[in-house]
């Protein structure tokens, strides 16, 4: 393998982008549980989900078709920034002194600097394909709501975001980013929701948490008619969209007469860490040996440490009841600085492929996933964001092995952010103010 | 022209990126008045820039050769980001329903988020290659000292940043961007220079100024053996590292047969705009007819109401007089969001070119220039600089010209950095509280 000198980056012209997304449903060795109705605790059906959801994504939720073409109009808009690149980490590999090759895949260059709107556009464009006027949405750190922001714009869709209180006061500049994109942004709990009002009465100075916010954005979508709502992760719907992320890099890999051992990605809900592997787990029920990776923090070990079982996604118990590994609905993380990955649950879809035994988890303090961030910032260039630098201490840990074993692996990962907006976190690392 | 679909990136190989910089100062119809020495007041020689600048910038900033090759260790680094997309904006043409076409060459996907990495590499490079153990610079916004750093981690030199006090205070996340890279941040005007004590004497709560800041990191690189000086616009030598922009523009328009009718850049020192229009005025000297537009804000207008005349680039008076347009080199511009084009200079090469008409100069207000930059976002994606958005609000006036004539022009900008850390600004916008 890889017999060809590589380049940095290596680049797919945009009539290479792929146009259908991978449907992993398909292909799965034993189908997952199904979701259950939050009202009848039965397993749901379509009609469940209108209230909440476009048909098209319904039906995408539910589909067993192996591919699921990609509109026109989500095509025209994916390509402001894909197929995103793929890059080689020559010098990170220098500073590891590590025979193994390191690539990665690099999502950060989307403008709302994350692999978010890869769903966010389809999600806004069928969305209006429907007639839907308005959707509600939560954000934690800001990454999907941003995202969506810009979807929504493009396709002449209002929105309105419920943002986990602690991050609107922390993170004016993600709000504002929301604003830019016309995004209307509440900082939750907010007192115009019967589930926000239920928790400001038991603390008026409660700093939010997802799932409260979630709770919010789902109440405010069934009372009104002409609005839906929208999730940016954990779905199947969500994690295929994210599969482009994986159809490209894979592309891009055999550009290079390249095929990785160990595919890493991190994990809040779970979609970028699906987007980056699942068109490698096809490969993987086939019988390829490939090692799949997800990493998640210590301090919100929804993977490691979690029970797989049915639970609710949000804390009302408004959402679906999926069936997931889970620290419990009412479990609140501490307020590490990877936001995006403080959720308690997982996407069902890589929770049965862990729980199969298809894919592996790791978990790591943030202390340590700092000074990885810190290593690739100062090799490669890029100042990640800290969901990110999850995926990146865990790779740097596979090559540092591979240095060991005098094994020269091929390890592929997502870099599914920047931390431009994130760069209180480095500050109080490198002030040494950063705990675990 | 133009007769092929154009994709929305065009993207260059890396094989296809220049392998040399392209330096004006060759096909000049008449040469630039020498810079004089501080001391003397008499023209300069190398002997004048010894203490500031390793001996192959100084060969550089008076050469005659048309092209300069790239070292290869510097190609090396380059390709962590380049070649830069050029991308045409459809959405922005659509939005503004006109027949122009425009396109921008992206520079904001650098780790630093803009062009200026384009000369922090090399001029880090050949300090290393002369055995320089450290560099002082100054930074206004921080852009420059963010690319510095970047380029010094690289290259393993030690950075010393005299950053304006007031940028200091209210961008805490660019100091800490200049920090992870590896260097030592200083708010100028300190007391460890005679220049910021004479400063402190007279104002003990001064805000500081980029003039203030140039002449701490000059005076402490001529007290240090083992010390230089860096500028990161201004100077012969950093223009021409920035003419890898337009001449990979050029090979990028070349690839869809297209030609600009107008070249567009923002100017603060001049050298994003000298980088983006060199290669095109190289043309212009042959009889090509191409118009070529400097922006710069209202509230210093330096090539549109400046004198050209001889001046000091710094507040001290310790850097080299040139000949340039100026608004003295006292004068304190106000604090317009556009940090980086708030100098009361320009580089000598631009001064020049506008002085005997081969290029033209428009200056614009901020709120405007806000304005054109959320169009921008909100149809384009990309949350630009306040420094962009001036060369964006250009582009949008000329396309609309273009409405009204039903001219089919071809325009060019150059999309210098993201406003990822600036978003202070659009707060402002969106709220209503920018003033002009």
């Amino acid at each position: 393998m890889g017999s060809k000198v590589t380049p940095h980056k290596v680049i797919l012209d945009e009539s290479e982008m792929p146009t259908s997304w991978y449907n992993i449903q398909a292909d799965l060795p034993e189908p997952v549980d199904p979701p259950l109705s939050p009202m009848t605790k039965e397993p749901a059906g379509p009609e469940d989900f209108i209230p909440l959801f476009p048909m098209e994504l319904i039906k995408q939720e539910m589909s067993q078709e192996r591919y699921i073409e990609i509109p026109d109009e989500v095509q025209h808009v994916y390509k402001l920034f894909r197929p995103t690149p793929l890059q080689r980490a020559y010098r990170l590999e220098k500073e590891l002194d590590t025979p193994a090759k390191i690539f990665y895949k690099n999502e950060s260059v989307s403008p709302a600097g994350s692999h978010k709107p890869n769903t966010a556009i389809p999600q806004a464009y069928y969305n209006k394909m429907e007639g839907v006027k308005r959707i509600c949405t939560e954000t934690g750190a800001g990454q999907w709501g941003s995202a969506l922001s810009l979807g929504c714009k493009f396709f002449g869709i209002e929105l309105e975001v419920y943002m986990v209180k602690v991050s609107f006061e922390q993170k004016p500049y993600r709000r504002a980013m929301m604003e830019v994109w016309g995004a209307k942004v509440h900082a939750s709990p907010t007192d115009e929701t019967e589930s926000g009002r239920a928790v400001l009465a038991e603390d008026p100075n409660c700093p939010g948490s997802l799932g409260i916010a979630i709770s919010e954005a789902v109440e405010m979508a069934l009372k009104r008619d002409d609005t839906k709502y929208s999730l940016g992760s954990v779905l199947n719907h969500v994690c295929m969209h994210q599969t482009i992320v994986g159809l490209e890099a894979k592309a891009q890999l055999e550009k290079v007469d390249e095929y990785p051992d160990v595919v890493i990605g991190c994990v809040g809900g779970g979609s970028n860490f699906a987007g980056i592997s699942f068109p490698f787990a096809k490969d993987k029920f086939d019988g390829k040996d490939i090692r799949i990776i997800a990493v998640e923090p210590l301090s919100c070990p929804t993977l490691t440490q979690g029970k797989y079982e049915y639970d609710c996604g949000d804390e009302a118990g408004l959402a679906p009841i999926v069936m997931m590994y889970t620290l419990g609905h009412k479990f609140v993380p501490s307020p590490i600085h990877a936001g995006g990955l403080r959720y308690h649950g997982a996407s069902p879809l890589v929770s049965k492929l862990v729980h199969d035994g298809y894919m592996e988890a790791v978990a790591y303090p943030q202390t340590q996933v700092f000074e990885a961030a810190m290593t690739f910032a100062r090799t490669e260039g890029l100042i990640i964001a800290p969901e990110t630098s999850h995926a990146v201490k865990c790779a740097i840990d596979e090559a540092l092995k591979c240095k060991e074993s005098g094994e020269s692996k091929t390890i592929l990962f997502n870099l599914s952010g920047h931390g431009l907006l994130d760069l209180r976190g480095y500050d109080e690392y490198l002030a040494g103010n950063l705990v675990d």
